[in-house]
């Protein structure tokens, strides 16, 4: 299901960055899908979208109300439910990113059916999924992984998209998370599939597409995390590679959630990683090396990426900072 | 939820040993938890557990009445449905191994409800798992991982289990599958929880237990399936195994289910495994290799075991055939 742009950002009462890390992700990277944000008080954070109420944005051309927000625990708040519901009465389609399910609330339900409208929980996905098949299909693939979660995979990713289309490329940003999902305005939220249909849920996100084409893979999780690598393996799977971006940030003490876990090096992630690739493509290679450097300053970026190329001859980046063209050189 | 035993094994019309493996591994297993088998007409074969109707197994004492058979689909034939209200009404509890839910049934629903008796779809879970966080639990482990699917796996994880009982060793086995469940009387279908979840529903399998008492975990598909092995990677970390037991069977030409796809061999299965259970922990060891011979004759067999021990350096084995003493004598 296409998710209809353009979106009016719903923050809620967010109090730090963290939490609209979604919203942030669309505005950041397609601007054109968003009409603008709208806040409750006490919300203290922007995306940088021209704040209007929903009557306004629905006067502008807004399409879907977007739950775009984080909170512990996931749960929709009651106070959050009138506003669900004008953008309903404005004949928004909703889309939310939080765990509980818009369709469990009976008054949010009743009136999207009453309107026609879609309600999208995008971490819950509605599809069937077949099992993986380990059958190869035409296109070109690259998948970014990582040595932890939440090393820049999703960025990395966009970045390869806009670095091949502005060479002219036909290229697709194919999305594994929920923020991903709502930049792409579709994909899977991988890591809430039934363990059975991981990599054939990965196998339908990247389908069979022209031989010239390249779909840029969101990974999720690393293979070396030790909640999430079973994610992270089927998507690989399912992806079936032919190029692999290694993702990997600066300074991080410990894995990612998990208490005195040293982080694997780049090598044993690049050794991990190609040998899982190699069981659905033999032909994988590893494209590149992209280093989050947000912790250092640039002089320091470069030197680190200089010297992580010079040791394991792979290009290495900060895509961010630097862009990727070492990387398109590689694989292209 | 422990299933209440001595169960009465429904097989309906099972035509083919295949379908009724569920019901031949707790009657070879667990002959004690099993008071008879129940047959409809058609049915061509046989768990080897006397034959009775509903009325003499719950005279006999029957407390739970078990769908242990498969069928295409997994659906709940309309055929079916008189009986398990039968047992319902005999005061039975209802366990299903089919994909279909019992609770997904309204009269079943409505019986069991009046009754007070439990309907317990194993193929889905109920539980809430948290996510792995990798922290040692105190306690040993095992687990059997594949140079496929369905290499005996479960089969070398109960034979491992009496093999130690008769050391007087503290042990268990720990189910991961919906056959496994039933022998064991509780555990979880790893396969069917979501994807964020296997590491930690792994951890759920093998708690944190006395220091000396050994778990044996009964693993699922390989890392080297392209369907499954998501499954397999977070089953992996969530147990922490100490010991990693390398099943694989004779004779196959592809991997279970995939077109034209060779296993990997032997040596890779162990370095894979052995790369992955590091992750959470550093000091797992490969405790053997089991070998499914069924397909060649004894002196064929005991030749192949003495060759894979003499080329890999471990114990090699068919658990049935040869009993499980050379791997016990190497981890303990």
């Amino acid at each position: 299901m296409k998710i209809q742009a353009p979106y009016l950002l719903f923050l809620g009462d967010a109090s730090d960055e963290l939490s609209i890390k979604m919203a942030k992700g669309v505005a950041d990277w397609r601007p054109e899908l968003c009409i603008g944000e709208y806040k409750l008080d006490g919300c203290q954070v922007t995306t940088g979208q021209p704040s209007m109420d929903i009557a306004t944005a629905k006067a502008a051309g807004a399409k879907t109300f977007v739950l775009s927000f984080a909170n512990s625990g996931g749960t929709i708040d009651a106070s959050w439910i009138p506003h669900i519901l004008e953008a309903l009465e404005n004949d928004m389609h909703v889309v939310s990113g939080l765990h509980q399910k818009l369709t469990d609330i009976p008054a949010i339900k009743a009136l999207a059916k009453q309107r026609g409208l879609d309600l999208i929980d995008i971490r819950h996905p509605t599809q069937t999924f077949c099992t993986g098949n380990g059958q190869k299909r035409s296109g070109k693939r690259l998948i970014t992984v990582g040595t932890d979660c939440s090393v820049g995979k999703m960025y990395s990713s966009l970045c390869l998209e806009r670095g091949m289309k502005a060479r002219g490329i036909d290229v697709d940003f194919r999305a594994s998370g929920q923020c991903g999902i709502l930049i792409a305005g579709d994909g899977v939220a991988i890591d809430c599939v039934v363990a059975d249909f991981i990599a054939g849920a990965s196998v339908s996100i990247s389908p069979a597409n022209d031989s010239e084409h390249w779909d840029i893979v969101e990974g999720q999780g690393s293979l070396s995390h030790p909640a999430f690598a079973g994610v992270s393996m089927g998507l690989l799977h399912g992806a079936q590679p032919d190029a692999i971006l290694i993702c990997h940030a600066l300074n991080r003490t410990s894995m990612r959630g998990i208490k005195n876990k040293p982080l694997p090096s780049i090598e044993q992630t690049i050794a991990l990683n190609l040998a899982a690739a190699h069981v659905t493509n033999p032909n994988a290679i590893i494209a590149g090396i992209a280093v989050n450097t947000s912790s250092v300053d640039e002089q320091q970026a470069l030197d680190i990426c200089r010297q992580i190329s010079q040791e394991l001859g792979y290009p290495c980046v900060d895509p961010v900072r630097h862009g990727v063209e070492p990387i398109l050189e590689n694989i292209l």
